[in-house]
């Protein structure tokens, strides 16, 4: 359960509306600055909301193949004020010096992503055979399109649900991509087996997000919204059925949609 | 006018909507990385539309306060592939170090911001005393509401447009950072006075969006989605005039509404 209280602050607006205008109040998203450590050093500062900060910074390392297994992490702190994570963990060097080697503003602007991509990536293919019939889909779609209080309070929100078997886990942020590396980092620290998994999500899927899913090995990744040319070409060469303009029953198939069994005739 | 073939692919889709289950094709937007070199040495990437790369790139570069006034740029050069853009200019060489002191990703997730704006934005406030009338300002809305041929198309752009007098600057990009900095970049080598400007953009108004507009003396931006605490915060303390919510002719005043003229009675 979502501290809309925490989360949010309320401040005086005028309001223009068919009523008229009005002078009121509104509740809105509050983002805070978390900076992430690893081993001792400051690897990254990133704006979001407090909440999960020690899944999303699992899941960010995990997305940017700094932490390669999540059995290489010996603990995690979080300071009293949520506002630094502190993860000791067994790495690789050169996967910090390759996360910020290329500076790299993308669609949503995250760094670091295409240096480990190019670096490694590239070589990786999602092979399983996980089906989802598209009934089965439609269901989820269905659940992701709930809305949270905390996004019924501010409309300022990104979120990402990973649904396995009978399972599901949701989180959201004010970034996409953080909304999405809270949700993977929490499967990583719960031993979810992600590789049966669906991941849907709120927000365009552009590469960083289908690469995302593949240093996480979740075969499916749907959106309400649209995909790009490289989120297409990612999700092609890495073996991930990407889906997108997932609205009501309605959807995209772009890639791999030979895990979406379809009603005959 | 967009050459929408140029920045769009065609892909094979499976379409499944009312009508049922169908193999077509779908038009996707076409992103690149773009290399910004600043007097011979490369300061950044950028996944972008290969559009307006010269605005994007003096945009981006005064938005960081890299380039801190239009006449210290000396010459701008794009190489025939697009993929390279090429500026000499005076700069401080302090404001390139600053660029990424800091490695903040935030909401959207520009790195870099954050650095500058705590080295010198934060002391900065847009004190002009320029007015909008509300049917003016709802005029504008109703202009941007206007789809382009590349949204149309994707569904996959983020807008933004600068109103001056009775002139309109449009752009668009897959980032809506990316969208701002191209236009305001524009602004700036047609050498508009964005003082007495009106900037309206697609998506939310996180911090990084109301810094640029402070970087470039726009006094009054405009959003069709929310914004953040940050957001607020940074508009109150550099006077900066933030709408949220724009949508048909309902609007949210967040702050400094002294300069909207609204309607008595």
């Amino acid at each position: 359960m979502i501290d809309v209280q925490k989360q949010t602050i309320c401040v005086p607006i005028i309001k223009i509306n068919d009523n008229g205008i009005a002078n009121t109040n509104d509740t809105i998203v509050k983002e805070d600055r978390v900076n992430i450590y690893l081993n001792g050093s400051k690897i990254i500062s990133t704006m979001c909301i407090l909440k999960d900060q020690d899944f999303h910074s699992i899941g960010f390392l995990m997305s940017e193949g700094v932490i390669e297994n999540v059995d290489d992490i010996k603990d995690i702190e979080i300071s009293k004020d949520g506002l630094n994570v502190y993860i000791n963990a067994k790495i690789n060097d050169d996967n910090i010096s390759n996360l910020f080697h290329e500076k790299t503003l993308t669609s949503g602007c995250c760094v670091g992503v295409s240096a480990n991509f190019e670096g490694k990536i590239i070589e990786k293919f999602l092979s399983q055979k996980v089906e989802f019939h598209l009934e089965q889909i439609r269901h989820y779609i269905s659940e992701f399109q709930k809305n949270t209080d905390l996004f019924s309070n501010t409309g300022c929100t990104h979120k990402a649900m990973l649904f396995c078997d009978d399972k599901s886990f949701l989180s959201e942020d004010i970034g996409r991509h953080n909304a999405i590396d809270k949700v993977l980092g929490k499967a990583q620290i719960l031993k979810i087996d992600t590789s049966k998994s669906l991941l849907i999500v709120s927000g365009r899927l552009s590469m960083e997000m289908v690469i995302k899913c593949a240093m996480h090995n979740v075969p499916v990744v749907i959106s309400n919204a649209a995909t790009t040319a490289l989120g297409i070409k990612s999700a092609q060469n890495l073996g991930i059925t990407l889906i997108g303009f997932a609205r009501n029953g309605n959807m995209n198939i772009y890639t791999h949609g030979n895990r979406i069994i379809l009603p005959q005739g």
